[in-house]
């Protein structure tokens, strides 16, 4: 992307940054950018309250304008949607590295990548890497869930390079803090993880506070149980305990700590179903009902949410999920991971998932957690990543286009065009991939001259049809001028 | 597939070839199989019209009886479905190695794979190769749509060696009869051509006989005009001549001649959209309507018809494709390529096409032709051909599943079982790439015992919800227990 054809450019006085992409014909296209770093240090802006806050008093902070700009609204109409709880801008004060970004089902969907070790494999430098890659593709947030050694210090590298903002599972450190141990962790060391994430900067965390005691035996009869890690630690929590959840019980306080920070809740689901046998079932669904009873409470702190949402759900099933989360949780943003509509590729799950999370996007998810093709298997490396998020960049962009979205249509539009008028040079570069767009031409036409041809190698040149289609434009035209020059009343 | 894990099994006296599993805990599971070479010899079993003809008149041949086997079900509901015209059996008598197979909305969805070579690449051996490759991927039938050099050869090796059912467009082999000018065609070359591929046993042909020649002025205005090879050599044709279609006019010729070989037509979307832009407009519905007219004419000739569908068409318009075919086309099978849910990603449009694949399965298309990684960027080699088939056995399978096939839903049962028990060769075993799946979990977890471990390296063994959950259920068992030994009235 460092070639001269796309150049950064940073809008208005809060240098909002767009990617400019120049094409042979004369024209530009601009496109919505996440790579960084940033230009702008929001700790010189001065936000005393949460967007929430602000947003219902009234004010259109910074961070709205800037979001305005990148997403072509106005700011009004942001601060609306912020003031609903429809949308939120996850900006910890602390994190005054990151551009404001915001997510909502009236705003482009967005993709979160997921990154951070596992204790089996990999080290902080490779986080790191694996953070600037997802976001030069397109990743609008990230989420460190790191369990293995160096928490803190891969989190705190990610967050100071991050131009988007960080997510995180605080449960994760909470538990390692306790030696793994379940049934030893308290609010106690939660609270203090929590407090220690804040400061540093983490702009939402997912919580697991919709597990009661009462859902666990719910997951008792399914095929595959609790699938989502901070789910299974509370479930084990509950039982060792045979107490509610002190994320549930401690969640007002949770509020009023999230609020000084204006940090995101992304209510999480402990529950989801991990296979398409246990989707939409009572356990998943009574879990929603409290996170929708949980919204409630953050919103009276001024406190932004979202909601998680599963998993694996065939394709039948979708729909139901995004419907019900809409009613029982204000509407607030659902941010999901997929769903897999099927169990049976692992090795592709970031296709399996690309197919539901385009669907679930379309039916108004405003943010999708990628999911790699190492799913189920091990941990992704960078080219994994790459993969996630290019899918999911492209299960983004069809719901947008699905949704009417104006400015999604017209980046289509433009890379139809080029590869119409055979600008071989501007479809590479106005696609998702350039660099593998390119590769898979030269494969088999790698000489410049290709690069203007009127074919390519999958129809050769005597079989391309929009070769042919062009000189059926010009036969019609032709046609056209006979019947003028004829003065002929009908013209085929 | 060669593992003693794995065996092909043959069924009954028709020999209905199927994959056999077998898993570590002692159970087995039998899936559909086109892998081939065929234990049949379709010529002993003789037929003496079409499969429509005798599915009118009540006569269960032996090509809807392996049907049913393979399909699980009755050979008089496979018969019900012909009569119908709801579902075609693509099995030109010529062509007795390959292993019947039934496509249609209430049947399994089943996938193509195209292959051919062109101009600019590719060799006869090639071509087989990709065959052998696509049908053990899983392909049902494959299109050889070959325009280069020896289309003749090419076909008669992959006819020779495929066990499963072979495509042709005709007018690609025509047009090289006549140097490549799309104006030098004429009825009686094409109609030599297409007795030359019945006589070597094409068992479907896709025909552009909907392209008229009042249609192709609708096609001026378009982003990107014709982008059907075949449609827009039918376009040059007609404006050239400004005359109908020779395909048209002698439409009633074609069907007599199929139906002495019972090859089935394809009606081609020859103006199928080639962008998000030009999707669902005048010039494809006309062309549809036109396609439906022929449908009547051809069943009145015994001869079986499927409609071909676009195209690249965003998620919102998917579903008007397949509800207006049914309406026009006597709800034949559709058989459709993606659609592409998004232009902006060349060497990705397995999975922009995947995702329009899937859902356009699940609202009724009975076929899908897959793309591959290559689509729009040149011809596809090996690895593009496996990925587009696993890509689209993946779209039809979510299809079959959101559908209700309970077939389909045991296949996901049977790995999410394995998967939840750490059976993970058996996880691997019934993934549809085994291979894929199996090396990833190597790349960070090489070790024989880790292929039993309760962990992977995704979260690591501290961090494994699954493991967990096992945890959590032993736990709940624990208490179930005390509450039974107290006596107590209550749990949870
Ligand atoms: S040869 Fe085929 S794929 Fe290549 S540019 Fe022409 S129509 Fe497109
Ligand atoms: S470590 Fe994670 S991905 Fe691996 S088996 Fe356990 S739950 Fe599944």
């Amino acid at each position: 992307m460092s070639d001269a054809r796309f150049s950064k450019i940073h809008i208005g006085d809060l240098q909002v940054p767009m990617r400019e992409v120049r094409l042979t014909n004369g024209t530009s296209v601009r496109l919505y950018d996440t790579s960084g770093p940033s230009r702008t240090d929001r700790s010189a802006w001065g936000s005393p309250v949460t967007q929430l806050g602000a947003a219902r008093r009234g004010v259109i902070t910074k961070e709205m304008e800037f979001v305005a700009v990148r997403e072509g609204m106005t700011p009004e109409f942001v601060r609306q949607e912020v003031a609903a709880g429809r949308a939120v801008i996850p900006a910890n004060v602390n994190h005054p590295e990151s551009e404001p970004m915001a997510i909502g089902r009236n705003f482009l969907v967005k993709i979160n990548a997921n990154i951070g070790n596992s204790a089996v494999t990999s080290s902080v430098e490779e986080e790191v890497e694996k953070m600037t890659w997802a976001t030069r593709w397109g990743a609008d947030t990230v989420m460190d869930l790191s369990t293995g050694p160096n928490i803190h210090d891969t989190r705190e590298q990610i967050i100071r390079n991050s131009p988007v903002p960080v997510g995180t599972v605080p449960i994760y450190q909470a538990l390692e803090k306790v030696g793994g141990r379940p049934e030893a962790l308290s609010w106690e060391v939660y609270r203090d993880t929590l407090i220690e994430q804040c400061e540093q900067g983490v702009d939402y965390v997912t919580v697991h506070a919709g597990v009661r005691l009462a859902y666990v035996p719910l997951t008792a009869r399914r095929r595959t149980g609790i699938v989502s890690r901070g789910g299974s630690i509370m479930a084990a929590w509950c039982l060792a305990h045979h107490r509610e959840s002190f994320l549930y019980e401690h969640f007002d306080e949770m509020c009023a700590l999230l609020a000084r920070y204006d940090v995101t809740f992304s209510l999480g689901d402990g529950l989801r179903p991990g296979s398409i046998s246990d989707a939409n079932d009572e356990a998943q669904f009574a879990e929603l009902r409290t996170l929708g009873e949980l919204t409630k409470v953050a919103h009276a702190y001024d406190v932004q949410v979202m909601i998680e949402g599963p998993g694996h759900v065939p394709m039948h099933k979708i729909k139901e999920n995004v419907d019900l989360q809409r009613e029982l949780c204000d509407d607030v943003p659902f941010y999901t991971l997929g769903p897999l509509v099927t169990d049976i590729a692992p090795g592709y799950d970031h296709i399996t998932s690309g197919i539901g999370a385009a669907m679930i996007a379309w039916y108004g998810t405003a943010m999708l957690c990628y999911v790699t093709p190492k799913e189920h298997l091990g941990l992704p490396n960078r080219d994994d990543v790459k993969t996630g998020v290019i899918t999911y960049k492209i299960a983004a962009h069809a719901a947008d286009l699905a949704k009417g979205h104006p400015q999604a249509q017209a980046w289509d539009d433009a890379l139809s065009d080029a590869r119409f008028e055979f600008r071989w040079e501007d479809q590479f570069d106005l696609s998702l991939d350039p660099d593998t767009a390119r590769a898979f031409h030269d494969e088999t036409l790698p000489a410049a001259p290709a690069k203007t041809a009127h074919f390519c190698s999958m129809c050769g040149p005597k079989f391309c049809s929009m070769k042919l289609s062009h000189e059926v434009r010009a036969g019609m035209a032709e046609k056209a001028a006979e019947f003028t020059r004829k003065g002929g009343s009908i013209y085929l």
